[in-house]
């Protein structure tokens, strides 16, 4: 697929699945780095903070640096520092380390993450009446599932987010994918317009069609990860490739040996 | 108003509030029946079984025949027998109850109500794995909130049902109101149709805008219970009357003395 110029990697179910690398997937992003195309991880887990999501990647062989990956939470801290308001935080408590260093304010915006099984009642009440007293509401993802360590596919993030939509009748902000500011930051931290980036991922909305809609050159979707056969036709835009796995999709874009 | 010949009344918000009938209820229902009208009461309350539904009513002195409450634990469990299928429960426990004489089967549907408390992430995932699996999903209410005992407005069971349709891509079949057959079944019960029924309730959704679209002769929207200025502006039918309480829209329709 030639001259792309920089390459955005979804992680969770294109880089590994529970505990293991996807096999080839080291290889894969050994060969994309080394082919001079800049390569940057947009990820929307947050079910963990980047330190973690970094420790992780290094430890299955994904050599990695910080400022490479780019997370919903970090957006999310640019928006309340650039907006003066403190989070309301409906997330999963790991998560929480990415947003200590924010400054003091008496406005509260309402940040919803994946908190998996620490949703409670309690707590989607509490940001729902926080909602009801007029604050923001940012919503890290929207994903609907996400596949689970059981190999079963479990309600991800947007379940939550559109819950407390339909209650308060206030709509979320998304900070992560398919935001095209998410996209967008991703390509400018490679230098590059989002008309030259190539996005990989196993999400049919989120990576695929969200990335295509938002105006990337195009958007490989991985058979990996949360992917089930149909997937592709399910969104208002298909993958410009659908491949085995990201070692495929490596291959569509570097010239092999 | 005139020559309704039937007349269904909300319960919540209606004709109690906490743990007190709203003043002037008691007399209201009294002068309502005693006027030849036929009444039924319609709610949506899922979160106490029909049994305690009319303890309550009778403790706070208003007189109640079992056979006058239509909820929608009963038209599930119509449903249910009708189309050969056992329930998967995401329903407050005490409503259990009210499933318990279901015949066995080994084809599953998915019924939510306001679980309450009870919404847990593992509850919300194992419903969500029935969907997936291709069980039908049957939502008691879709309310968007209730007037909690603090006096605040607080998540209904709407929230859980659009969390669960968002994930699964399940559309959920309603079987309380705003649903045109509950309305039906409440009217049919008097020997009316609906169109000689008057609605009385303080949802602007669920028992106002939705029972005139469903056909109601007119539909009375009291000021009490979850009642917020302005929020019979906010639906696509307005209330045919707003009355202050019960007993204003008891005065609207029976001749007083």
């Amino acid at each position: 697929m030639g001259s792309a110029m920089g390459v955005l990697l979804d992680i969770a179910g294109v880089l590994y699945e529970g505990d293991r690398p996807i096999p080839g997937a080291v290889d894969a992003v050994r060969r994309l780095r080394g082919s001079g195309l800049a390569v940057r991880y947009l990820t929307n887990s947050t079910r963990r903070p980047k330190r973690r999501i970094v420790e992780r990647l290094r430890s299955l062989g994904f050599p990695v640096d910080p400022a490479e990956i780019l997370t919903p939470a970090e957006a999310a801290c640019d928006w309340l520092r650039r907006e003066g308001y403190a989070p309301h935080l409906l997330i999963h408590p790991d998560l929480e380390e990415d947003f200590m260093d924010l400054p003091k304010s008496d406005r509260i915006a309402v940040v919803v993450g994946d908190a998996g099984p620490c949703f409670s009642y309690e707590r989607m009440n509490a940001a729902f009446r926080e909602l009801e007293r007029g604050a923001p509401f940012l919503a890290l993802a929207i994903n609907r599932v996400f596949k689970d360590r059981d190999g079963k596919l479990s309600l991800d993030a947007g379940a939550f987010v559109k819950a407390l939509e339909y209650s308060s009748g206030t709509p979320a902000l998304l900070l992560g994918k398919p935001s095209r500011d998410f996209f967008v930051a991703g390509a400018r931290s490679m230098g590059c317009a989002l008309g030259d980036v190539t996005m990989i991922g196993d999400d049919a909305e989120s990576d695929v069609s969200g990335a295509i809609a938002a105006g990337v050159r195009a958007a490989i979707h991985v058979q990996t990860g949360k992917y089930r056969a149909g997937d592709e036709t399910q969104h208002d835009h298909r993958p410009s490739a659908l491949a085995r796995d990201i070692a495929a999709a490596v291959d569509l874009l570097v010239e092999t040996d």
